[in-house]
């Protein structure tokens, strides 16, 4: 054991212990105690060591930032807004009490790249490390995924599939520049928070983040919303990071549609709507199902129980 | 691989979709979407699979229950109410439908006890099986650790112990009827929400749970109060239950009080105040610290760091 958890609380609680006045009662108690808007948001998202991360690839920090950026995605994606997070971390006993503390900043600093606060949390003991994280925020207009309307367009706010390319090239040992910035996308994305909240004030009707791939949540859209989508993969190609993506693919192999389309764990937000900033994709049409996202490969939607 | 994840979507969507006023959006989108008030109460818990359960002693259904109790109390011990919960659950892809379905029929279950409802969760996959449960809570007057004042009497809504008791002997291959519930409540307790409603409506001045033990948590709460507490023995020992306590204790050669003060995972609620309902075991003083709770062997604490 390299550390007491008495120890590793007061670290948590130190790093945590931002004054915030939505706060009545922070760490150290049974629970937190916070003020909330009458709508409120919340969602969950876990990731364990060996199947979302894994310490050989990606430093602590890192390891902190994605698994919070997931969490935030989600809220984002509701057309709301991240306010308080509650963090239940199971370490092994191994770790170093400097592994810990980068964590916890980088889950700290991620959340507050949002304005959100770490309030409480939970830490236990287990045979390898978990971490799952609970966001709680406001909003005042929901959007979800069921409000795709017929004649509305498709947008992304950014182009998909740096991570799956990342993890396709992980294991190298010499990487270029290109499949550096694959690797830093698998490993601590970038999320583009501000995008979801501009296609919400842009009037979005249906909006989703696509970590779980692109292929999987427009279905899930398109079934919600009683629509039909069809995308158009010149859309994509207009993107200004599309040359570079399919560079990287063809330099591997790959067919550049399957990251794109079934990649997974970006977190570009996926919307619906009018005149939305943003990539246009494709239209929303009547009917069921998805068109015009064709790979080469049956996709690998990258869901964790397949 | 016993199952698919979208079979056991599915099957959870079937047990977690009931239908509440305060549920604007649930399970399915990115994010649930929830009716709150003014001030929230949030609280996170984990269990992990041979740290906190173990599948030979326990069924899915008790075990999904105990861990939400665990949750549950938490928020009642801020004297608040919990309204909403969101589960993430870590599986190995061993279980089958059943064993899964009795647990989200456990964790449904408890909820429903106090009203309360599972509005989302995360499905994801590892090595063994881990629980994370967050709970939502609302209140009017919050009731921390810090409010004890001297003159205060200190009062625990039950005898504690059991569990620890229960523990003790869950490998025996005979057990009396003692030992028997001893054994429930360990692996499923019967948490009393109403005795810490109660405690709150007496006016009591601090209140936690001591699923920690009753020593560890007291003296939590003499510091965070900034006061001593003095306990006298034989306000435990007027406990109807504490004659069968010790009787089971005397029958495995352990010291009552080891069990009783330092066992854990009790869900028994500690408060102080005047004149409050329950067992009255001590006085608030002036000074620090926590007298009264001699036992014969230093305390195992029960926590999971040690």
């Amino acid at each position: 054991m390299n550390f007491d958890e008495d120890q590793v609380i007061a670290l948590l609680a130190q790093i945590f212990g931002k004054v915030n006045p939505g706060v009545l009662v922070g760490i150290g108690d049974d629970a937190a105690v916070v003020l909330t808007s009458p709508k409120s948001v919340i969602t969950t998202d876990t990731a364990v060591e060996g199947t979302h991360f894994n310490t050989d690839w990606t430093g602590a920090f890192d390891i902190g930032r994605k698994i919070t950026a997931a969490n935030l995605a989600d809220i984002y994606a509701m057309g709301a807004t991240p306010e308080y997070l509650v963090v239940a971390v199971t370490l092994t006993g191994n770790e170093t009490m400097e592994w810990i503390g980068d964590l916890a900043q980088g889950i700290a600093h991620e959340a507050a790249s949002c304005g959100a606060v770490v309030v409480g949390g939970d830490l236990t003991r287990g045979p390898m490390k978990v971490i799952s994280i609970t966001v709680l925020g406001s909003c005042a207009k929901v959007i979800t995924r069921a409000g795709a309307k017929v004649g509305d367009s498709i947008y992304l706010s950014s182009l998909p599939g740096w991570s799956r390319a990342g993890l396709s090239v992980i294991n190298q040992s010499d990487v270029d520049d290109l499949e550096a910035y694959a690797i830093e996308q698998f490993c601590a994305p970038n999320v583009d928070y501000f995008a979801a909240l501009s296609f919400a004030q842009a009037g979005a009707t249906a909006l989703c983040d696509v970590s779980d791939s692109l292929i999987t949540q427009a279905q899930q859209m398109a079934k919600a919303s009683d629509v039909s989508f069809v995308f158009d993969k010149t859309g994509f190609t207009l993107d200004s990071e599309f040359v570079a993506l399919n560079e990287l693919a063809s330099k591997h192999g790959v067919d550049v549609w399957q990251w794109i389309f079934a990649g997974g764990e970006d977190h570009s937000f996926l919307a619906t709507g009018r005149d939305l900033p943003g990539l246009c994709i494709g239209r929303v049409n009547e009917g069921s199902g998805v068109h015009g996202l064709e790979m080469k490969e049956a996709p690998d939607t990258w869901r964790h129980f397949n």
